[in-house]
């Protein structure tokens, strides 16, 4: 994509009410636009990456066997009266209105009551089981105060995936599947050595739990404990000297660290489907309820913890996968020939699959230009000027390194 | 895809509440789910239809220069108040909501006003236009009444495009453009012979006007004029003798045709622009204000339409381009050779980058079988069975033939 036709620009201006590094370096850069507080629109930029985490995030999924679908955001009253989770009173997140003939409805800030409403239309017998869905949903929260910028919005856009099993076993069997796609995927993403799989509420030796995938990060709302040796993290629920000691464990072997919370898992075993009545014939004719477990990934969430943890003090450092182009092209050509040269490398690049962000702007300086880059922060910058050219092609510098080289073009495109 | 992984099933059953054609035939093949009155969810087969829709008409507007964004559902009220569409007596279709501390908030049944709103930050002199962006966005109406299943929703999935420019001739030639886009995509989707262009309020012969996309179809709520030889189509609002004379036509050379809008374009003039306060500064130094004009295609709608007019009694018949999947393999294996036959070319027809549903159900008759294919409307059908195995391959036939003949497992390769 050419820069000079991309609508955003960089910025030194932001929010005054804004105080999350994320949010601040995101908006700055032109990834994202605040349409209110803890509301964001994404700009091209920002599309990209959180399309570029979607994808990662959908591959995953698929590989474990789940399909993809979409509910609505309008919510119908009487499924979540069935497990009493429409009275503010017990989820005080609701946003709710009302149809022209007096009808209350919500708006859909988590959807395990209607999938499993929904799944009660296709799951009858033990042929049916197991079946998982996940869908990238649109969530609206209304929270009493957003904050850290796009960590917590009261919109925001959320991977959840959801499995229907016959027994314990399968839904256990799932449910240690995801753990490992999961770490594939904070791996993928560029958080694979600072992201932990720590047990959260109902413990460590219950049969009902829950685990959160927490990511090491300075301006995280959630502490956690680790041992970096043992590879093993306990959130500060469950963090006293009781549950240490079943581990055989001491709180001197743990240090205290700020996280953010990416993903979380939890077993609901047969509850949920009991109160909402979803029962399965099994082998023998017997009519049992279904197990479920539910799975969440923040993906816009994801985005502000990359920024939080990959960026210095002249912008972001996208880890590769995630970045919106793998090249910043700038151009300071002067000469007609040199402009020439300059799109040919775009074209080429290009044509080999690479996706690049083309500075062909002629309005801006070179400092100006290397600013932007650094603040936008695409993993490797290529510069093309007279200079590059005399000394045999273009300077290439990794966003995270300060040694850059001359790389000759033809090296480039292989 | 294997159908006995597939989680929706067929069903006979529709609610009662549904009269349109369209949403029968989706709900009673897996490809929606019915949430309340005029709210559907995607389910996997319709997810797919969607995501080929949407990626025709992503392209289709990349290639004339749009880049994609994402803006809020949530709307911030003193925005709205700009236009004077805030107010309910105004603007009829509002779903608003409250934050905790009071403040009303909207949720978005259209996005010029933010959109218009956004661009204040990047455009600022003749140098940042034109712009032009768009996005795929659930629109949320609160209409009085839902009706024609997936054609008129409360909630659903819609590409909306804006163009910012600094001339009137600017404006009009992407005008122009998008037309021609237009005209594309609705022939790509499988609508090209039957969707005509009319001439809409603001009339044919005033600078203020817009134009309709309005497909050919029985459940249609429009009425539309059209006169095949000269392919020209005008719509009931503007259908009168005095304008007919102007085009030096009578109304005898009419036919009156039922049909539905599949898309609309709007030019605004600097209007909207003026009322938002989006000037910008021209060569001359003189501040002016932006010409907008906006180009909406109902996505979801758009599959509706497709059902309505491609169907017959046994079901639907996809086009190409948006069907689910190029194939419907469905075997007929008895024995384990034969099922590691479908086997073998369900995997070689995936390696060879083609979609198929592969029906390898066990517990279904030829007949159910067949009923589902004819359902689904995937279109080409491929039966593997001893009989066509012994007769040298599998029997292809196309969903809209009757015409079935055999074909080796090696020509389809290829």
């Amino acid at each position: 994509m050419k820069q000079s036709q991309l609508f955003t620009k960089t910025t030194k201006n932001i929010p005054k009410d804004e105080l999350a590094k994320n949010a601040e370096l995101l908006i700055r850069a032109g990834f994202i636009h605040k349409e209110m507080a803890g509301v964001y629109s994404l700009m091209p930029l920002g599309f990209r990456v959180i399309k570029n985490i979607k994808n990662i995030v959908a591959e995953e999924m698929e590989k474990i066997g789940s399909e993809e679908i979409i509910m609505s955001t309008l919510q119908n009253k009487e499924i979540w009266q069935k497990t009493d989770r429409w009275d503010d009173e017990k989820v005080d997140v609701w946003f709710k209105s009302q149809l022209k003939n007096g009808n209350e409805v919500g708006f859909g800030w988590s959807h395990e009551e209607p999938i499993t409403e929904m799944m009660k239309s296709f799951i009858v017998s033990y042929n049916d089981l197991p079946r998982f869905v996940h869908q990238f949903q649109n969530k609206l929260r209304n929270e009493i105060r957003a904050k850290s910028g796009i960590i917590r919005c009261r919109e925001f856009i959320m991977k959840d995936m959801y499995a229907f099993c016959a027994t314990d076993e399968e839904n256990m069997n799932f449910y240690n599947k995801t753990t490992e796609a999961y770490l594939k995927v904070f791996k993928r993403v560029g958080l694979g050595d600072i992201t932990y799989v720590t047990s959260a509420s109902g413990g460590l030796f219950t049969d009902k739990f829950s685990h959160e995938f927490q990511t090491i990060c300075e301006t995280g709302e959630d502490i956690i404990y680790i041992n970096k040796e043992k590879n093993i993290a306990v959130n500060k629920e469950i963090y006293n000297k009781e549950n240490l000691e079943k581990m055989k464990m001491e709180m001197k072997d743990f240090e205290e660290k700020k996280t953010a919370e990416v993903g979380n898992i939890f077993n609901f075993g047969t509850n949920k489907c009991e109160q909402m009545g979803l029962y399965f014939n099994d082998k023998d004719g017997s009519k049992k309820p279904v197990y479920l477990s539910s799975y969440g990934i923040g993906i816009t969430r994801l985005m502000g913890v990359l920024v939080d943890v990959h960026h210095d003090d002249k912008g972001i450092i996208w880890p590769g996968e995630v970045a919106p182009f793998d090249y910043h092209l700038i151009s300071l050509a002067k000469t007609d020939e040199e402009k020439k040269e300059a799109e040919k490398v775009y074209e080429k690049l290009k044509q080999i699959g690479k996706e690049v962000l083309f500075d062909d702007r002629t309005n801006k300086t070179a400092g100006e230009k290397f600013a932007d880059s650094d603040l936008i922060g695409i993993p490797v910058r290529l510069i093309l000027s007279t200079k590059t050219l005399e000394a045999g092609g273009l300077e290439i510098k990794n966003r995270n390194e300060n040694e850059s080289k001359i790389i000759k073009i033809g090296e480039l495109l292989h």
